[in-house]
């Protein structure tokens, strides 16, 4: 058996491994387990272990590390597990206050409890409902507020739906009471009562269910009786495909990357190369918050963050062949675990295909008629993730000329509030009858371990100006230029859309022969409204990622997560509140730089019962990094090699083949 | 024969009887014709035929007319012809300081003329050159400034290329001599040269050629050697398409448009409606203004109006299969004439076809593990026009749920400047030895004639903003709410990406059932810095639409162009300039919508000597317009219709089949 690369995921024996230890490090208490993962090798190692592995000698094993999350009674442990030698390298008692994330299964616990506790059934028996509805729950992470307790909770969000079909839209029926349990023993803690008119002072005591419709998604139940006529459009790549995957390690179109799956971000991937030079050496998913803007209680509350409450590799779904992606796919797995410390593997949570994107470049001569064109090739890593109502499809995509497109799709259902009939609110849309959605935002926070030639760099940002007029330079009035800041301590910079404010990561010590500066890669992202909670508040402490678009750190292993390791029940953030002290020197060293895609998302009514695509991209784009066009050595378009054809022909063959498949 | 349709294109015949009814206009003289098209049918009278054609009753004929543009002698004269009834219905001289757009059969004449005209061949020999190099010349618009005389003259930018080959790059070595010549007489004016310094004080004399080489893009030339290995992804319609073309009308997944191609714009959508419901009655490419940043003269003139002074479809690309788009296609083509008077056609200048483009939407009921996913298809309408160095390629992408997405590609070649060894400028980038590519913008005017469940529209903007803190209602300071602002009066809407403002046209008399509120579109545009040349410059003057984003005018007939419908040399616009006057009421009633997608381009080594794709968007998407998602009458997405594959089993089979395509 061939050892692990230190990149590789964590191992269904190695999950089983950590238990054990963690299970014979208490042997008298039953440990409830929240995570456990591979531990990233320590910076400074691997990267000499990948340079021996370039140069082709035998590198300097790095032993494999595991971290476990996991409450012994009502302590919450954190221990470090060295795989490679088999032991606990330490255990520790988190303090008061620092609490785990959610554990799928005291959710499922407590999902039938809010239903089933006697209180909560005394609740729903003043519904008097008929026959064919019954009561559905959404449990939430907790949130925060001055008054909440510091043990682990979960509050409950009721909901109706049809009895009679298990994909009715509960959605559609918000309830107006929420009880809220102890997480960990489950225990009923109180009932929260919901406001349902325009401001804090309606709420209201259970009444008798006032019978309305749902709105449905589900084909069985939507209402839809006549599909819309769609065609076949078949992909296929009757060659295989152009990219190898060897273990984590995929290679495409001179690109080369681990791609590994894992517990919290679903995916991470891992020294980034094109055409043999280093560009960057880990990028992910680092955290995503979403704050609710309805100010009533308890709807303050409501915050989540999705990997650090939840974790997009434990909630990231099963990707099926002709659903989430099309053509020749490959798909990897992700492995977790059980509240008890049982392996479970959610199959095919990371797929891996080619798509094509349109021209890549093209020009015509005129003089001639001659055409140079070729088209966009793209890799694509994709997750997908459900948090409860909410599909967050992740994509990393890599094209041919070195440029990493980061693309997020937000989809599924809006997480809804009762509202009273003719009642109207500027923080919410009405989606349905009687039922509204807060206005909210996603705030995802990516992050970027540069590389670029090498582990030194410098963020930069370049803003565009007019040239002062009536000069003898500019006497048109024509002009403008750029000029280049730098940013020498850890902190954020500011959004610029009016200076054409191009952010930019530089190596001062490796310049392009041709354009005689820095070579570089540049941060393309659209400027957008930040957290929306006021500062100071609970939504922004916690987050403070999300209050800019950018930000630069000094790079230190264990500096993963925006908003600090945990963040359940937070009340201020551990991660970039932190690290972007103004202090640390981040020019030309190793930083770390964080991206906030931020969107905030004013629902629509074509946004229930389900969610048209939102998407939202960054750019990591080549500028100044090659000396020219790095792809003037893919082949040039051409039918002979694309096969596409008219559609008088393809309807001709359609009728002649008795709309059999040509594949 | 069947009537050709109002909306229907120019044909040939109808161009041959323009130039017929002109020529015989003037027997004494020879027309010199500049552009022939058909004139939009007035929009009272199509409503109205629109609407017996909905209704199924003979509508009321409309006489189809032309406009006709040409010189004769130094005259420039517009005419109108009435093509149903055969006869000219006024033909003027426009006054002088009027210039028609460039003639393509001139530029071609002074493009010889530029290199074999006596005082250019003096310069020419100046240099000494080897035998394998030769000259090339771009001829370009001229421009204007202080000092422009009042008529049509055509600037000449030279460079040396590879005479051995005539795909050779002139672009990477540009010449520091540009002969200006009278485009319609073809006489020389006179010899600018140009600066290659820092600033505008280093203007030489033309010397020795110092020999230095070429940066290739051309596969013969480009010194590749060995091209990236790809496989074929096949994109494939077993079934035929799913969708129809009947004269200029397009039928797919509920929607119905025309798709009409023409001289000026590429191409214009008439009559947009979504399962049933009127959403755009006109939507096309207004105009685009590509000025540059280099202060230097006369470098200052370089300012392109690439439909006014060009055209998009008299430059529009012949697309060929398996190049463009891939997939089942089906092309139009668009009909112009020369300077004689021939019809040209420019085969296959417009594609449609429909392409993948990921999940529309889903969602897992994490209870049952039941998903619900739908892939989004696409319908593209492209059309790609090469004007001299740059090609844009401009898609409209209808989807499934409503959306219009604008979607605009920059490629080509940049237009460079020489530039002496060791200089380096804050206001270009340098792209090979001794060549600069001049910081630009690329500016685009889309116009949205609007008719949102019927003509009488209003915009509005809708802002997020933070509720004010430690009140009752929001106690702990996360809650934001959204505020309405109306255009009354004709002008533009500021930018303002950090309140998020979202810029909408509703329909204030048609209230959606489920919202409560008017129905509406959104417009989704980045924040971007808008034209960079000085207030008060020719630059800003000439373009007024490119100072900001969003402009809102009354509607009229013949307001089609965003910068007016003379640019070429024009002094200021009369456009929007004009329209935008404050003072005409726009709520409510029938108005035109102006979008700028502009971008500042910064050319990055990576851009030479051909450019990867810059893309940008803009969307036209349902908000509130319908009562909930229009999609879910979709299918599913499963792969018995999809018919992917796993990589290794794709494999296996292209190895089976010893790489013959399964097609």
């Amino acid at each position: 058996m061939v050892a692990p690369h230190p990149f590789d995921q964590i191992t269904p024996q190695e999950l089983d491994l950590v238990v054990k230890l963690i299970k014979d490090a208490h042997p008298e208490e039953k440990p409830h387990f929240a995570q456990i993962d591979r531990l990233d090798p320590p910076k400074k190692a691997m990267v000499a272990y990948l340079e021996a592995e370039r140069q082709g000698v035998a590198p300097h094993p790095i032993p494999r590390r595991a971290y476990a999350y996991f409450y012994v009674g009502s302590d919450f442990h954190k221990a470090l597990v060295n795989l490679s030698f088999k032991h606990v390298i330490c255990d520790i008692v988190l303090p008061e206050g620092v609490i785990g994330p959610v554990i799928v299964d005291d959710v499922a616990v407590i999902e039938k409890l809010a239903v089933e506790h006697p209180i909560c059934k005394a609740e729903v028996e003043k519904l008097c409902l008929p026959d064919n509805i019954h009561i559905v729950c959404d449990p939430w992470m907790y949130g925060i507020d001055a008054d909440t307790p510091k043990k682990p909770l979960i509050q409950c969000y009721m909901y109706l739906a049809n009895k009679n079909h298990p994909e009715s839209n509960h959605y559609s029926l918000p309830l107006k009471f929420s009880p809220i349990f102890e997480a960990l023993t489950h225990e009923f803690v109180r009932m929260d009562y919901l406001p349902s008119g325009a401001d804090e002072t309606t709420v209201n005591e259970t009444t008798v269910w006032d019978e309305f419709p749902l709105v449905e998604y589900h084909p069985d139940l939507n209402g839809v009786t006549k599909l819309r006529e769609l065609k076949p459009l078949i992909i296929s790549q009757p060659e295989g495909v152009s990219f190898s995957v060897e273990g984590h390690k995929i290679k495409w179109q001179d690109w080369e990357f681990y791609a590994v799956p894992n517990a919290r971000e679903g995916a991470a991937l891992y020294d980034i190369h094109f055409k043999g030079r280093s560009v960057i050496y880990r990028l992910s998913l680092s955290e995503m918050t979403v704050p609710y803007g309805d100010p009533r209680a308890p709807f303050h509350r409501k915050q989540a963050f999705d990997l650090g409450d939840c974790g997009f590799g434990i909630n990231g779904d099963t990707l099926n062949l002709g659903c989430e992606c099309l053509g020749v796919i490959q798909y990897l797995d992700t492995h977790v675990i059980t509240s008890t410390g049982k392996v479970k593997t959610n199959p095919n949570s990371v797929c891996l295909h080619e798509q094509d994107a349109g021209i890549l470049y093209k020009h015509v001569n005129y003089r001639t008629g001659h055409t140079v064109v070729a088209r966009r090739r793209e890799f694509v890593v994709q997750i997908i993730a459900t948090v409860a109502n909410y599909e967050y499809a992740c994509q990393y995509i890599f094209d041919q000329v070195g440029e990493i497109k980061i693309s997020v799709r937000a989809t599924g259902i809006l997480s809804t509030m009762p509202i009273d009939r003719d009642v109207d609110v500027n923080y919410g849309t009405l989606v349905g009858p009687r039922v509204m959605a807060a206005y909210h935002q996603h705030l995802l926070s990516f992050r970027i371990d540069p590389a670029i030639d090498g582990h030194q760099n410098t963020v930069v940002y370049d803003d565009v100006y007019k040239m002062e007029p009536n000069t003898t330079l500019n006497p048109h009035n024509v002009g403008f230029y750029s000029e280049r800041s730098y940013v020498e301590k850890a902190g954020h910079i500011d959004q610029s859309p009016f200076t054409n404010r191009a952010y930019k990561i530089i190596n001062e010590n490796v310049i392009n022969p041709t354009t005689k500066k820095p070579v570089g890669y540049k941060i393309v992202m659209p400027a957008r409204q930040m957290i929306m909670a006021s500062e100071g508040s609970f939504n922004t402490r916690r987050a403070k990622f999300a209050t800019e678009q950018i930000w630069v750190t000094k790079y230190e292993d264990d500096r993963l997560y925006a908003a600090g390791e945990f963040t359940n029940q937070s009340s201020q953030d551990t991660g970039i509140g932190e690290w972007a002290n103004g202090v640390d020197n981040v020019r030309n060293t190793d930083n770390i730089v964080w991206c906030t895609l931020g969107f905030t998302h004013i629902p629509k009514a074509e946004d229930f019962p389900v969610m048209p695509v939102e998407m939202h991209e960054i750019g990591i784009t080549p500028f100044g990094f090659f000396e020219k066009n790095p792809a003037l050595d893919i082949p040039q378009a051409t039918n002979k090699f694309n096969k596409s054809v008219l559609v008088k022909d393809a309807n001709k063959n359609a009728s002649a083949s008795c709309c059999k498949s040509s594949l």
